[in-house]
Parts: C-alpha cells; sequence; structure tokens
C-alpha cells in the first residue's frame, strides 16, 4: 500500500496555483486525471459540498416563489438559433451531437434559454399566468477552446438557472435586484464569497440580453473570478419565441423576461480559495460535509466503554443536526489531527478516559487554531454557537481581503501597477457604451485586464477624464486580470 | 384566457393508454411537446415529486455505506470500448458528439462503468481501499429506437447508478442482496410499487455482467415493467480496466464489483400507474409535493379574520414538517376540490368560518374518498397518522393487484391466455442458460412476451417439463409482455 501523506503545507499567498491544485487533489475534491480536456470526477468531499451548496441555493430560490423543472440536455439547432445574438455569442462553445440519422442536429445546452422559452409561448397566454419563475439545476457544457481550469472554468459546469416571465419590464427589473440580493443572501452571506455587483459594458453583455449584472469576486492571487449573473433579457427572447400574454385590458403583449445563473461549481472555487489557508482547506462551517470530528484518545485497556460513551455522544450531536464523524481508523491521533485540518472541518474534539470522567473537553477551532475548553453536557449548543460565529469570522476575513483589493486609480501607470499587483483597479472611464470599447481593447491586450463595468449597487459619479482616451469620462469602472 | 378544466374522469382500467398520457398532462407532470424524440420537460409538480424520490433514494444509499460523486458526462471511446460485451450491448444505443477539432470521440454516457473504473484503477491499491461504494445523481442516455413512452422509455433517464468494489466474490454477492433490499425498503415499502427481484435468463443479462438481477413489477394495462437492476459484475470489468487490489498478504488480487440502478423517472411511472385512480394522480404522502391542501371557505364579510386563522394552521403544520398549502385561488370551492383530487394530494381540509368556531373541521381523503373529522387542535399528529396509514394502504392495494397478476400456467395454451390477459405467467420451463434461448425466443416471436427470469429471493423447484421443447423443465420462470 501506498502510504497518504496527510500533512498539508503549501503558502496559498505566494504560490496560489500550485496550493489550489494541491489542495483539490490532497482533500480529495476532485480528480484531474479523467483524461478528457475540461472534465473532472468530483470525489466525494467534493460531490457532499456540492450537494449542500445545492440545497441552500435551491431553498432560496423556492423562498422567492421560483419552482423547479427540469429541461432536457439537447436544443435543437432550430431553437438555438431563434435569437440572433444569442445564437452568434454561443455558437463557437457549442458540442453537437452526431446526426447520422437523418433526424434534427442536436446541441447540448450551454444555457437553456432556447429550451425553456419555446414552452413559455405554450404555456403563457393570460396574465393570470404570470409571473412565471422556474429553474432547473443541471449541468451545462462550453467548448472551451482556452485553458481550463478544475472548478473555475471547465467544459462541463454545475449550475442552476432560473428563467422568470414577467408581464411589465418593471417587474423584470425588480427580479434583477432580487436576484443580486440572492447573491448577496447566499454567496456572500452563508457562503462567505463576497462581490461587487458590476453592469457589465455593452460589449460584454450575455447574447441576447438588455444588460447584464455580474458578480466579480477575487481569487487569492488577484485574479477577479465572475460569479452568478443575472439578466435583463427585455423582449428580445419573448420577441424570438413567441411569448405573449393578454393583459386584464384583453390586449397582447410580448412578455418581460429574466434569467439567473449560479454556476455552483464556480462557487466551489471560490469557497475553496478564499477560505483555505496554507494547512489546506477551511470549510464554512454551513457546507461543510462534516462539521464536526471526533477523535477518539484510548490510552488504557477499556477502549468499549470510551467508545460506548463516543457513540452517545456520536448521536447526541447527529440528533441535534450536526454533521458529526468519529475517526476510528488506525492512524495516530496526531496523523488523523493533520488530516481532518486539511479537509477543512471546522471543528475537532479529542475525547479519552480523561474527558469522559471530567465531562470536559477541547474543541479545536479550524480557522483560528484555538483550543477552547467545553462541557460535554452542552456540546451541542456550544458548537451550534461556534458554528455561528465561525462562519462570520471566515467572511469578514474574506470581506477584508476583498476590500483591500480594490484600488483608486488616477491614470495609466497606477491603473497598470495596481493590475500587476494584483489589485481591482477603479478609475474613471470614458464610456460603457460602444465608444469605450477601443479603450477597453486597449486595456485587454496591453494590460491583459478586462473593463468588470460600473457598480451596479450605488451610482458612482465621475469627475475626471478617461485615461485612455483622454476624454471626459461618464463613468467610473473597476477592471481586472481573470483566468 | 383559456380556461383550465380541472375535473378529470377516464377509466384506468379500461383505457389505461389514454389515462396515462392524459393524466401526465393534465396534471402537469411532464409536456411531451419539446419536439425532440423521447426527450420530454418535468414540469414542475413532476420535479418536486422526482426531488423527493432521489432524496429518499440517496439517504438510502448513504445508510448502506455509499458516497456521493459525480463523473463527466462524456465517455472517451477507448474506455468505453474496453469491455467487450459491454460494448456490444451499449454501442447501437450510443449518442456520440461530434468530434471535428481532431479530439478523440465522446460518448454520452448510456450508464457509467467504462467511467467509473478508469478511476478505480488510480483509487484502489490496498485492501485497505475496499470497500470502495460510490454513487451519482445524473441522467444517462439511451438513443431508444423502439417508440419511446414519457417516463417508461426515454432517451434521457433520471437515475442513480451505484457502483462497488470489494475483496472478495462472496461480499459482492451479498452486495447484491443488499441491492434487492434497498429496492424493497424503498420501492415498494415507501413508494408502494411491487416487485419480484427476477434473476435474468443468461441471454439477457446486463452486458458485462456475470448475473443480473432486475425487479419486475407490472402496470394496470398487464405490461411488465423492469425496475432497478443490480448486477455482479465479478471481474469482468476489474480485469478489462486493470483494478487490482493488495490483500492482508501482499497477493495481487482483481477487485469484485456490483453494480445497482434505479432509474427515478421509471419509478415515477409505476408511482403515477399504480396508484392512480380514475380521478387522477393518487401520490404516496411520503412523496406527495404537498400533502395537505387547505380551501378556505369564506362565505362571511370577515375574510381576513378566517385567513388569519388559517395562517395559524398552515403555520403549525409546517413547521411539523408538513407540507401544507392554502388554496387562495379565485376558483369556486367546487373546482379546487376537483383540482387537488386530480393532482394526487394526500389530504383537503375545508376550512371556514364554522370550523373556526367549532374548532374542528373535516379531512378528505383522496384514496378512499372517506372524511373525517378532526380536532384542529390535533391536526398534525392526526395527518402523521392518516399519512402513515394511507400510505400502507396504498402499498397493499398495489399488492394485491400484483399478486393477482400472477398465474400459474400448466401448458402453452394457459400461458397465452394468461398473457394476453395481461397476467405474468409462471410456469416449467427448460432451461435459462444458453439451451433454452429458443423457447424463450418462440416466446418473444408467438405470444409476444418475454421470459423475464427465475426468482431471486427464493428457489422454485420444477418438476415437470417444458410447455414448449418438452424437455425436462429445470426451472419455473415468470414470463409477461412489456413495453
Amino acid at each position: 500500500m501506498v502510504k497518504k501523506k496527510t500533512t498539508f503545507n503549501i503558502s496559498k499567498g505566494s504560490n496560489f496555483s500550485e496550493w489550489y491544485s494541491e489542495i483539490l487533489n490532497k482533500a480529495e475534491i476532485v480528480d484531474l486525471r479523467y483524461g478528457v480536456k475540461g472534465f473532472i470526477v468530483i470525489r466525494p468531499w467534493g460531490a457532499r459540498i456540492i450537494e449542500k451548496m445545492y440545497k441552500i441555493y435551491e431553498s432560496a430560490l423556492r423562498a422567492t416563489g421560483h419552482l423547479p423543472s427540469f429541461f432536457p440536455l439537447v436544443i435543437p439547432e432550430e431553437n438555438f438559433k431563434k435569437e440572433a445574438n444569442h445564437v452568434k455569442g454561443f455558437a463557437p462553445e457549442v458540442f453537437w451531437l452526431e446526426n447520422k440519422r437523418g433526424e434534427e442536429r442536436l446541441a447540448l445546452r450551454p444555457t437553456s434559454e432556447t429550451a425553456f422559452y419555446q414552452m413559455y409561448n405554450l404555456w403563457i397566454r393570460s396574465y393570470r399566468d404570470l409571473p412565471l419563475k422556474l429553474y432547473q439545476r443541471a449541468n451545462v457544457f462550453r467548448y472551451e477552446t482556452k485553458a481550463t481550469r478544475p472548478l473555475i472554468r471547465s467544459r462541463e459546469i454545475f449550475w442552476i438557472e432560473a428563467h422568470d416571465a414577467f408581464a411589465t419590464k418593471k417587474e423584470a427589473e425588480e427580479q434583477v435586484q432580487e436576484d443580486i440580493e440572492m447573491t448577496e443572501s447566499v454567496m456572500h452571506q452563508i457562503f462567505g464569497v463576497p462581490f461587487i455587483p458590476m453592469k457589465r459594458p455593452t460589449w460584454d453583455k450575455f447574447p441576447g440580453a438588455e444588460y447584464t449584472i455580474g458578480s466579480d469576486s477575487i481569487l487569492p492571487d488577484g485574479k477577479v473570478i465572475q460569479q452568478p449573473s443575472t439578466h435583463l433579457l427585455g423582449q428580445n427572447f419573448s420577441k424570438s419565441f413567441d411569448v405573449k400574454f393578454t393583459d386584464e385590458k384583453e390586449k397582447e403583449n410580448y412578455v418581460w423576461q429574466t434569467c439567473y445563473g449560479p454556476a455552483i461549481s464556480r462557487i466551489l472555487a471560490s469557497v475553496i480559495s478564499i477560505h483555505g489557508d496554507d494547512f489546506g482547506l477551511v470549510l464554512p462551517f454551513t457546507i461543510s460535509p462534516i462539521q464536526v470530528v471526533i477523535v477518539p484518545i484510548i490510552k488504557s485497556n477499556s477502549p468499549n466503554k470510551i467508545d460506548e460513551r463516543i457513540e452517545d455522544i456520536r448521536f447526541k450531536l447527529f440528533s441535534e443536526n450536526i454533521e458529526v464523524e468519529v475517526d476510528y481508523s488506525e492512524k495516530r491521533p496526531g496523523e488523523k489531527f493533520f488530516f481532518w485540518e486539511m479537509k477543512g472541518v471546522p471543528f475537532r474534539i479529542e475525547i479519552g478516559e480523561e474527558e469522559i470522567k471530567s465531562g470536559k473537553a477541547i474543541v479545536f477551532i479550524r480557522d483560528t487554531k484555538e483550543k477552547i475548553k467545553v462541557d460535554l453536557k452542552n456540546l451541542s449548543e456550544d458548537l451550534k454557537n461556534f458554528g455561528v460565529e465561525y462562519d462570520v469570522r471566515l467572511r469578514q476575513r474574506a470581506d477584508e481581503f476583498f476590500s483591500k483589493s480594490i484600488v483608486n486609480c488616477k491614470d495609466k501607470d497606477s491603473i497598470k501597477k495596481s493590475l500587476d499587483f494584483g489589485h481591482i483597479a477603479r478609475f474613471d472611464f470614458c464610456s460603457v457604451e460602444k465608444d469605450g470599447a477601443k479603450c477597453a481593447e486597449y486595456i485587454e491586450k496591453e494590460l491583459q485586464a478586462r473593463v468588470m463595468g460600473t457598480r451596479a449597487d450605488k451610482k458612482e459619479k465621475s469627475s475626471g477624464k478617461c485615461s485612455f482616451c483622454n476624454k471626459k469620462a461618464n463613468e467610473v469602472v473597476y477592471a481586472g486580470k481573470s483566468y
């Protein structure tokens, strides 16, 4: 047998790229050896986190009036082509099925607007059918030609897509706001991943949308990572798919649409990267597959008696909805400590004869590495409280890192410096409409960075000039390097 | 607006086929108008049932030591071809991706043995790595050339596949038994779908398996429907994929493997068909998206006061983990009754001023159509008890129908008659090894029925002769017509 090394010690700060690859492998989140570009295997530790993330996200969608549905994996070529900008944007990324039997050519969904909306055409007749708010949990497939990175840029993406239809533009715009709030309440508040909502420049919106608001977060190496986007589709798709309703005055109108797409696998990449440290994963209490691990310390010749008491404690925690596991493996306690630290389990408790006798034990806290003495009688209550504090702490630490990453810049030089240093540059910019595209191209080519857009959560006023074309700056934009 | 007709009245007994199509449509379980053969849309009412079924099945898998994982949708052609019988069996059913860029040809998984086992080759080294028991929740894709039927035979199947590896054949055989027990404890005990576990004749086993045990159930029209199968793969795949381990004596061996595949969409087809009646769906309490619907009866001019009390009741039930909905729609109460009856919701409660005043209300029970007076104080407790009794009743009714469907037959004539009548014929048969294939072919061609196999849960002894070749009968087999 090849003995597995359980210790982990790579500096996340100085070598994020190696840290990321190694921890995915060591913690058995994924396996990259499947042998097909952009497709990876999600191992149980990763799958269990993903399941918890789906559950939380789907609950949030249900709470805002969305219902689940499942649409086919395949989209007929004819549908796919119905919205001109959409097909132009997505066509290069599409996987097509072989089509030998004279049947229609089929695409694997890269996203499902063109699957959903032909059915909305059939389902929506009257204002009474509105709003229609459906989502599906499904993987999507995109033929990435750039270098792929596990969970960050893949050809198979674990995601959710919500497709909503309304009677008025006002409601659709409110939905866009609700989507941003959901990103805030789930991804930021629960998973601890900070972001800024960015209204994308017109050249970077979703193909077929009126406008797009992306959520940009940052990785420890300073690269920007796009998280859930929400799109005001307006009436572009409803006109292409003829989705009409009769209003209260018997007048026919096209519906107003939005869509929202949280990529669970990509959010997991942020969770791992943002919270982890040099000793491995640090998983939020809420989504850790195991929240508490008990390491039995067997010193005497009466292991059974201890096992029994430990089983009592395990059962007590389990019945209080705490995910607990006892590590009965043959490893030495020290090895177990390193192993569960590396796996990111929030709390570890050592229990031996002494702890049973005194009724007190030490809880080791993964992020701060503190050791706290607790009374075994109040264990589940204490752990739940620790869990809440723990998640708040992770989020605040991430927020602090994030807010330090945003730097105000005055000129080309300081923009370049900030970007090279792994920061997000905030600066005055000519325009996010068509006439700003040229300056954005310059930034892309010369500074290898992308104009992320303007704040969607507040109006920021610019007073100066654009550092690239010297014209009047109409906007304050943010730019960053990304994968 | 097109007014939706909510009443439903089709005789399931005399016209099952029409009943099935109509109820899928009327109850908004699925929509068949997607426009691609074998691919359908699962609407919220169907998706919510499917989600509950997945949750229960996955919990059962977890309880037997399986862990979740996610494997890629695509399988390289090279892998797929590694087990000779497997590729022979599945190749005609495979969807392939277009392959224009000189990359390897990729199949959409029709099942994932050849995806899992190349990784088992990497993950399994020592007896300490065994048993390895993983499953994934995933859709699979099969190019059906026969007529498709929604949820019963589709090109996209909602399923779970479990892939287990062991050090010994004995453990693998025990796993096969555990799989059968899981079909019993989940599909039969919880979902109320009866079955007999059948060891398939050698000509009908899973491509690449040593033997296959299928679970055969029956639909109301007498057609047999195959439900979860479990397969003893033996060492066929471990030899093809070189999955070896070192045992405690440092000797290298190939692992022994099993796989198990419950198709959730197909089980849903049985649930709908077996329990439904002429008025629509009858959903088991455990998996109904809504378990109790409250219909407010507003007679006076003080609706708000009633609404408030109803909301109290709703909240009480909700907090007791009962899925409850209040139908505040503008329909007349009678329409609401028909609607929720058709949707299969187990319990309906009408609450108006009278009920609030007296503290008593009537619970309408979907399957028996009984009306039971309950005390609103004990409502959640009563409903939970009713729910348990309700599910037992559905199961027993299904069991009774099923056991009456199995008929002992003495000769060709009685076999033909039973099959034509929509029964499963049980009779003496020459052999389920190669030399019985000819008689099985005769049955297929002349009687349009399939030899399902021999009982896997008990040994049945044959004393007579085979009615088809007149040779000594070695087996008691079952045969039925199927879709």
